[in-house]
């Protein structure tokens, strides 16, 4: 039964996503959601050629059809009861730095649409299959876990699209985990507080030196650390930093 | 010119925004914004009556094109170089405290868009106003003010809805807070936390004696000294509750 | 009856505490407690010249039994049922900017002594005579109000003897409010979060204008609008910051 | 070299810190610090037994002169030039819940000088050390762990002696996070939400069931998750609960 529990990762670019997708597929058959293939496509094979199981479906997260969709593709290749060990919400919608009033009213709702109704709509379609992890007896409490960012504590100036969501994902976070803790279901919420280090970010903070910058991988560690604390020992939040950053 | 100056209120319900429009209506024309006229119509009378001015418009406070043509009659009524002295933001997108997976998408979505999506709609429309009311030198700075709740600082079991939306617009007023403070404009978020006394609430919280509930002409005070605070001591946020609120 | 309620000042100096006996002054006969003489002697006479009532007291705010002839001292002046209308703690240890591992250990306890001690003593001491007020029916709630600082709510690094007492002292008014409250009293906490504008701060930001020091006078006119809130609408905490200051 | 780094634990009851050193001895000789040597002396025995290396120090973690005669010791027993791996900082002065005007002044002082004198204290100690691990290239970055509780971020009513030492505590740890991390020293703080299953705690919480108190175990566990993050990924701060507490 345990080799049903699948794990899910919706947002998945060269960043978070693909470490935790990496991590987690060591144990569990993943799942990578994304809007364009061309995001897991080059993942889904690595794992796959590794000897784990990975499959991704083009995903709009905003749009709850596209999701339902989604699961409709999951239970068709794991099985109508297929529990989940794991989901990970790692999309994002976007970050555009700019004066306020100079700020497109799309550019805020995209932001809103994928952070906090694309969060809404995945935890909806999440929470039943790690529910039924509970029912399957994972061998660890599954995890429902949140992506946050320095934006998702402190609103700065120029900041407001990408904050409000952000904000919002960290408040639907902390109303799943006090609801479905009980449930045995555990809800977390990091903050990812710098700059992580990818192949688009190389340029950047290049003068403080090569540990100036998150890893990714040390991230997906955590996101694993946090599910396997058992049911008597619960972290909801944490936040993650270079030991150089500035905060 | 300071005659020019004006207040903005949206969500003119029975509590909070009608004791504020008659706050700044012994001081400010006052334009009352709700999508039904029911719920301006007896209070624009009143203030008219009592030898104030105040004008509603009805308005869809999550469309901005609803918006924008508010703003358009504000303009025929006030002349096109017409400032803002305050602008309210009292509306609030519904609240069903329901387990998550029975929460209709809809509703989640409806508490976003006015919310967070009418919070960054009325402040795109109203920021421009409240600047050119700093160009007029105001007597006092001019004030963007957000009505929040417990809601906007704990997001509690079955309150996900109801929260996204709080946090998201405790965001927005963050980041604008920083953005128009240098540039002369006041803005503030206010912490409800706890039941306002209006007629709906009559029978909540009768135990406690007469004092267990929030005086919503109390609310609009602080809005007052809110919006009189000096550019040398802006601010941002307060809390208010009942002395006997538990908390 | 109500001629004797008083309000109670502790940390007496240039800015803040200064501006906050005179506005009380208006409405109360004030106590100053400090140290040294010097620090409330022309205000005394200020304000007693002015028709007002004042008295100094030199006072050890850490010290127990210092704070308890200050009581004695008020009672013999303004007989043993007197009660306080305002009790507003202004006292601070000092403040060594330093590397850690420099910080002399008595700096570090000086400012845990005044602060959090200081703020225990000077408490335990006034709220009998707080609750009094509530008795003897005083206009306003009585209040009993701290000054916080930036360091109430982030501890920089070389700022830890600081804010660890200000982090203390934010706790013990947050305490209090939720056991006072229910009885009458209003415990407030107010985060001076900027330079205030002083003669000994006088060169400083001097390149960001005239308004970027937060005004002494403005922030004694936030106190008493702290007080003047009715039991319905309690205000525990305010932050106040020139309209300039980054954030 | 390597064999040089100690683990130093102050507050080593049958809880926690006890957990904590059997976790950390695995790895690195340690160093028990408590006032009475019946805290540790059965610990000692055990790790010892068992092939670890542990010593006890009989020390008043408020009293820098009892802590520099720790260090001393420490120092003959592991040389001069001894560096630290982890510190961690378990002590607590202890609990009354009581109307704050019946609190006794040496309570709260007692509170204070061991949560907040005594944190000090011991990070000024044990810092040196800890930057002289990391100039022996420790595998992981040198730890300085707090342990901190539900009154570390909430002062509720009545609790006011412990939660002004907790808050303090936690605004030191943040201070020195700051300062230390740009060094190579993780410093982190972990708030304790919720009853720690040991004998004294045996008859609470019994009618949730087994797992509605934490595990001291797990909090070890999650200390040398903290210890073991790279440079790059710091954590500063976890809360750690039963799955369900209410919170």
């Amino acid at each position: 039964m345990a080799s049903k529990l699948i794990a899910i990762v919706a947002g998945v670019g060269p960043g978070t996503g693909a470490s935790v997708a990496r991590k987690f597929a060591a144990t569990y058959p993943v799942v990578l959601l994304a809007r364009s293939p061309s995001n897991y496509e080059s993942l889904t094979n690595e794992i796959n050629s590794a000897g784990g199981k990975a499959i991704g479906i083009s995903t709009d997260i905003s749009d709850s059809k596209s999701v339902q969709n989604a699961v409709e593709t999951i239970k068709k290749e794991f099985g109508n009861d297929v529990g989940a060990a794991a989901a990970i919400f790692n999309a994002s919608g976007g970050f555009l730095r700019k004066p306020f009033l100079e700020l497109p009213e799309d550019v805020f709702s995209t932001s809103l649409d994928v952070s906090a109704k694309g969060g809404f709509i995945f935890s909806q379609a999440t929470l039943p299959l790690l529910l039924r992890g509970v029912e399957q007896k994972s061998q660890h409490p599954p995890s429902l876990i949140f992506t946050g960012a320095t934006a998702s504590v402190k609103a700065n100036a120029n900041m407001a699209s990408f904050a409000t969501g952000k904000w919002a994902l960290r408040a639907l976070s902390q109303s799943l985990a006090r609801e479905f803790g009980p449930q045995g279901v555990h809800v977390s919420h990091a903050i990812i507080d710098g700059v992580i280090d990818i192949p688009r970010t190389k340029e950047l903070l290049k003068e403080l030196g090569p540990e100036a910058k998150l890893n990714a991988d040390g991230i997906a560690n955590d996101y694993w650390w946090l599910h396997t604390q058992p049911k008597t020992n619960f972290t909801w939040e944490i936040d993650l930093r270079p030991a150089v950053e500035k905060w």
